[in-house]
């Protein structure tokens, strides 16, 4: 039975056009990448789950695919539960003759369930005969006694001898696996796990290769990365990311070297007048600083973030709700009004922030980027102070980048980064502090699409295509297109010989909608002479020539 | 707690020098499939599960990598199961009461095993009643039922009353839990697989695009496929093939330009003397059809291959003991002397086939592909009959494809392919002839190092860095650079500022080991005269320039 097909939502064919376009786009970041003296480096599509989990925050291993293990990997999860039914019953018989207080089913569970530790302790003692850990108990044992609870009453249970208590154990796995958590069973189906973005495994990378690495390394890595995310318009399961990290430096020339990447790429690009917006870390902690709140970080972003579209008092407003002192809010006075050029504003947060000495560092940081910036002189981008910019605030610690689209374009961000002062330590390796810059593929692919950007030249595919009029002039053909190619001409013989003029005229009709620009006629006549009738399928115009002349017109 | 990192087994990091040169290899192919048509396409790391399972045989099947559903991905097994217990429960009293024939346990078990079909007939009349289909009965009820069974003696299972029958759902649940195999849960907890090759997304591709596509349709695919074969030297989890396929042509001059192609990428690379070798199917159903014993041509062709290894006699040992006939032996005789040209083999074929139609169709198709290729002439490879070459054999049905590397390397086959008659018949498109061949990227790779053909130049990176000596000389050199960049040379500043001669020559150092062939010293008495001290770090030479004359040192 014929299979209707279809590919997974959230994930996407690229045909012949799609691919060049895409290509275009990768292999012009890769150039400036590697320009600007960044290595490449690969890693695998899948990681451990360990080297992903727990990374991203609870949403993001919620929407890391993992990868179901392979052969019999239900017996582990199986092997496991077995061994502590057995256990867990006799715990239990236990755990009620003790505790005669709880004489019915539901006050023993309402009791379990609000006390876990409770529970625990009086099961240790048994536990350390079985040679069971307490987290094993809390994380195996304990919601399977729970479960239990839940479908056989207390005082039936502790009449019950050891061997119904055993004869109750697939019981228990029944009503176990009724209840089971997917966080739970996960662990024991799937230790891999689809890559989530290049950064952790890049940390990953840096911490296992360190002795074969040169610090500062700059690497650059151009791989898809997977994301369980509800798919929407221009958001994908499977997408590219294109990176440029350093890892190993503190030094502010990198964050100056990222803006000129930027500004170098988009130029390459011809995506003329993207804003660079640029934020610190430090600034925003100032600002916390400064009034007093600094539990209220991302509210207060937040909040001022939304300055050009609700306006000052609204913005105000806001704040207060989020519990934001009058006085905290009257010191941010200037913040509301920061206009102007990039220097004059950061003129203003230095009063504003003339008491936060962290918040002074931040607006050093920022004036030696633009200062350099300013003497090197940007080809084609913009580069704005931006102090709502707020992206990845939970690890970014100095500067902040995000790029915005020319101006008309209605687009998100088409690429963003910051500086990262812990980038490794995850992995065990201290005090390496990482920067690094992302483009956002899709999101440049649309823009570029939008403003017609692309150069027709790389949808090219087929130069000539040769009409089969048979056997011996395809023979003839196939010589003079392999000579073609030989000369690097992209040329094609139809393979299927047209013996009508219908035939004839479909495999034109072929070049045309491949969009192939000549073809070569070749029949009986021009095989008798060894010409070659060459057609511009754009003019129409005809003209027959030897295979030089046919090479010089092709080449 | 940090984590020690690692990557899963069978997979692999790339380094910049690997990812250099799996690029060179990758674009040289590429090159060569556009100059000869192919345009490229691209699909999703993972289909849906349907597309790709049954497709590979059931070896294959255990090797695709399953991805876990998202989210409660529990929740439909556990439903099913728990809709499923109360009418397993009905139908077993009533199947019961109507087969007192089988009063123990054992003799049940054995009988349901032994009579799938037997059981569901009497169940299928309160299926009916109940709304479940005869396929839903055999895949998820008759399981649990047997499971049951296993573990409640029948005598006293008939004796259970409704309420009892009910209540026992759960212990069925546990127990049918603890005997389910993960060919039956993986269905539900996974409906997504990566990519185990790229033909069968290929197929699946041509059919979903068809109104989209001209045929005969020239494609090329470089993209990473995942087995979870058991890793080995040079047998990874993941991996890239290099795929190029025409579809929608029955016309031999595909395969001749496919042996072409080969030729054409192998010169590319530099590797000279590989050796083309080709079969064709209709050859091998030939030869199966003159000794009589269609059904023992893998048998038959496996002894074969043997040849060179074992000798004649060894050979003709194991087909007896495989039984083929003494009479098919004997006519088989002039294989075993299959020497010299491709012609004079050929020849012999002829006599040794005369009475195959379809052998003689065969080696009308070889004559065919070796006279067009004579008469085209390979540049550097070797085109070569081999007829016990039955690679895929289960779905190659014209020509067959291998390619090993030059005398001397030993090394498995480096490429292969064939013409497969319906390549997307399971999507529902029939008659669609598809023939094609791959490139094994990690054994081309290790020919290539082994036999030191990698270019040079490939793993150059940057080419000049300039010491950092502190901030005003590194602001000057920054500018510098971003010229030097603008004009396409890979520069650099090191980041940090050397401020003892000790951190000038750890820089210095660090551009020895990166193999960056020139740095500028850019000091003091530079920044006052502008000009830069330019060090060749391989001859050691040093010389004082202007920018003009650094640039068109460095250019």
């Amino acid at each position: 039975m014929a299979q209707k097909p279809s590919i997974p939502k959230g994930t996407r064919d690229f045909n012949a056009s799609d691919v060049a376009k895409r290509t275009y786009i990768m292999e012009t970041i890769k150039e400036q990448f590697q320009i600007y003296g960044f290595q490449p480096i690969e890693t695998p599509s899948f990681e451990n789950s360990d080297t992903l989990m727990g990374k991203y925050g609870d949403e993001g291993d919620r929407l890391i695919f993992k990868i179901l293990n392979s052969g019999d990997y239900l017996d582990d999860f199986i092997n496991s539960i077995n061994s502590f039914n057995i256990n867990s019953s006799l715990i239990l018989q236990e755990y009620c003759k003790q505790n005669s207080i709880f004489p019915n089913k539901e006050i023993v569970e309402s009791e379990l369930e609000k006390d876990f530790i409770k529970a625990s302790s009086v099961a240790q003692k048994y536990l350390i005969n079985l040679g069971i850990s307490k987290e094993k108990f809390i994380s195996d044992l304990l919601p399977l006694i729970l479960s239990f609870y839940k479908v056989i009453p207390i005082d039936d249970l502790i009449k019950f001898s050891e061997k119904e208590l055993i004869e109750c154990s697939n019981y228990i796995v029944g009503s176990f696996f009724n209840k089971l958590k997917p966080e739970y069973l996960t662990k024991w189906l799937s230790e891999k796990a689809l890559r989530y973005d290049l950064t952790v495994p890049f940390a990953r990378y840096v911490v296992q290769h360190q002795n074969d690495i040169e610090f500062p390394f700059k690497r650059y890595q151009i791989q898809p990365v997977w994301r369980a995310d509800r798919p929407q318009k221009g958001r994908f399961r499977e997408f590219y990311q294109c990176d440029a990290d350093v890892v190993g430096s503190k030094s502010l020339f990198q964050e100056v070297e990222f803006v000129q990447l930027y500004d170098a790429v988009f130029s390459a690009l011809k995506l003329e007048g993207v804003t660079i917006k640029i934020n610190n870390r430090k600034i925003l902690s100032g600002i916390a600083e400064v009034i007093g709140a600094q539990d209220k970080l991302i509210d207060f972003t937040v909040a001022l973030d939304k300055l050009d579209k609700i306006g000052e008092d609204k913005v105000k407003e806001e704040m207060r709700g989020k519990g934001i002192s009058e006085d905290g809010i009257t010191k941010l006075q200037p913040l509301f009004t920061l206009k102007g050029e990039f220097g004059e504003q950061i003129e203003s947060l230095k009063s504003i922030l003339s008491a936060s000495e962290i918040g002074l560092k931040g607006i050093e940081e920022l004036e030696f980027i633009n200062t350099a910036i300013s003497n090197l002189e940007l080809k084609t981008a913009i580069l704005q102070l931006d102090v709502t910019l707020a992206r990845g605030l939970n690890y970014y610690t100095g500067a902040i980048f995000e790029v915005s689209a020319p101006h008309g374009v209605k687009m998100g961000s088409i690429g963003g980064g910051g500086r990262y002062d812990d980038l490794t330590g995850i992995f065990g390796l201290k005090d390496m502090s990482g920067v690094g810059i992302s483009f956002g593929l899709d999101r440049i692919y649309l823009v570029l699409e939008e403003l017609n950007l692309f150069p027709s030249t790389i949808t090219e595919s087929t130069k000539v295509l040769f009409i089969n009029f048979g056997q011996d002039e395809a023979m003839f053909s196939l010589n003079a297109v392999t000579k073609l190619r030989q000369a690097q001409v992209k040329a094609e013989l139809f393979p299927d010989a047209a013996v009508s003029g219908k035939q004839r005229k479909k495999q034109m009709n072929y070049a045309n909608r491949r969009n192939i620009p000549f073809v070569v006629i070749m029949g009986e006549e021009e095989l008798k002479s060894e010409m070659y009738t060459l057609k511009n399928m754009v003019s129409g115009e005809q003209q027959t020539v030897n295979f030089d002349q046919l090479l010089s017109l092709l080449k």
